[in-house]
């Protein structure tokens, strides 16, 4: 790590509860590689004290920036002086920039990281047909990241179909154009099938859709990280589809992070 | 330094500038040498922004404390919880520890570590009459810690004689005991000499008293410690004085600044 000076940077993390994230380990490497003057530190904060932390936050001169992660991803929407379309449409923020006159301006990257690895992994979704299990906060980011990636079709599937249908409307509103449509458990006639629910964080958790129906000419795409291999992306590979892992969405969000908080080293120093 | 994780508390010094602080690098050198899972970064607030900031920050559960230092030390009294007696008679707060349950405990170091330098360094102010140029800030916090640690009677010299009459009627209000006059630029008569004023820090600044005045029995103290050797120093060295400089001020505050926010290594990891 940069030592830390009076002249160095701070960027938060807002989460609750916060002792398992990373953001301030992957963010702290990047910064010290390339050779910038900030530091992320975790900033533990409930549900209830959100609006007023980030109203006193407003008023560091040297906050550069804050991330998001659960559970106010939706709350600091509406805390935010600005929203960027994309994060209004998805309704959620991971990431705030504090502009030098104090404003907050709030993105959603948590979909277009997933796309970004996706494409950096050689799987570009323009024109393909995608299949979306789950229809929770990193559904919805990856829906309209897809959308905006222009898939040919989506179709969500989620075991509360509610939540489905009110995502759909959502995305029609915003891409017109798009067809989007409530699936069922069977993946197939699908390009691109992306599980975006939690089955597969734990052992034993059941199938986030019906594997038995994949075929070999479909790409599987994980969101869960760890573990690397959950119980979909085997039975995937075992029925010969291209598997996609979690954690590429990790390194592309960390790039777009740094390009939305604007982290750049002095002039000449960087590497 | 310590990897920032998920875990670690964090400190923030406020000031307004800010650039020049060395509390970040201190009290992180230091808690990296204890194993403490703690980092202290840089807070750069302005005046009107302070009372703003420091209520959002009650509200950070991993906010272990506040370092508070120029323009911020009186300001901040009044928006903590609660202060230390000490605190409260001086009118400034330059520590502040936050509770589990979110309060904010403010307590002045800065005298009491000027203190613990002068008896770390032998020269105990207990029984002792004290000469102390300058009625500011500094002035005030080292002028209580003087009267607290035992001295026989205290001089106080101020250009601006109103000030140091304020001075001296707060002491008297707090010491009632304690013989408390105001001082002209000579300082004879006193056995322990300390330059509490600014007076020292650029080249060419007038003497903070009259040196020639100085006596081979008396102990002429610092708080400057940027240059170590101020012309009072010098003046007072070539009049034979034992001298004390402000740099053991800083290690003893660091202690003491430890003390008060609680900062501690988990158990089986101190060393």
């Amino acid at each position: 790590m940069v030592e830390i000076t009076g002249t160095t940077r701070l960027y938060g993390i807002l989460a609750d509860p916060i002792h398992h994230v990373k953001t301030p380990q992957m963010l702290n490497a990047f910064m010290a590689q390339e050779g910038i003057d900030g530091v992320t530190v975790p900033m533990h904060v409930g549900a209830d004290d959100l609006a007023a932390l980030m109203a006193g936050l407003k008023h560091m001169k040297n906050l550069g920036g804050l991330i998001v992660t659960v559970p106010h991803k939706t709350a600091v929407l509406d805390l935010c002086d600005e929203v960027t379309d994309s994060a209004r449409r998805i309704g959620a923020v991971n990431t705030i920039r504090r502009t030098a006159d104090g404003r907050l301006i709030g993105e959603m990257l948590d979909g277009k990281g997933f796309v970004g690895g996706l494409i950096a992994g050689g799987i570009a979704p323009e024109g393909r047909s995608a299949y979306l299990a789950g229809a929770g906060g990193a559904a919805n980011a990856i829906a309209f990241a897809l959308a905006q990636a222009g898939v040919s079709r989506l179709t969500i599937a989620n075991r509360t179909r509610a939540k489905a249908e009110d995502l759909a409307d959502r995305l029609k509103d915003a891409f017109p154009g798009l067809q989007v449509d409530i699936g069922s458990p069977d993946p197939s006639g699908h390009d691109i099938v992306v599980n975006a629910t939690s089955l597969g964080l734990r052992d034993g958790d059941p199938l986030p859709l019906d594997a038995d129906r994949l075929a070999p000419e479909q790409i599987v795409a994980e969101i869960i990280m760890q573990p690397e291999q959950t119980a979909l992306l085997k039975a995937a590979a075992a029925r010969g589809c291209r598997v996609h892992f979690g954690k590429p969405m990790l390194a592309c969000q960390r790039e777009l992070m740094a390009a939305f908080l604007e982290l750049s080293a002095p002039a000449g120093t960087a590497e």
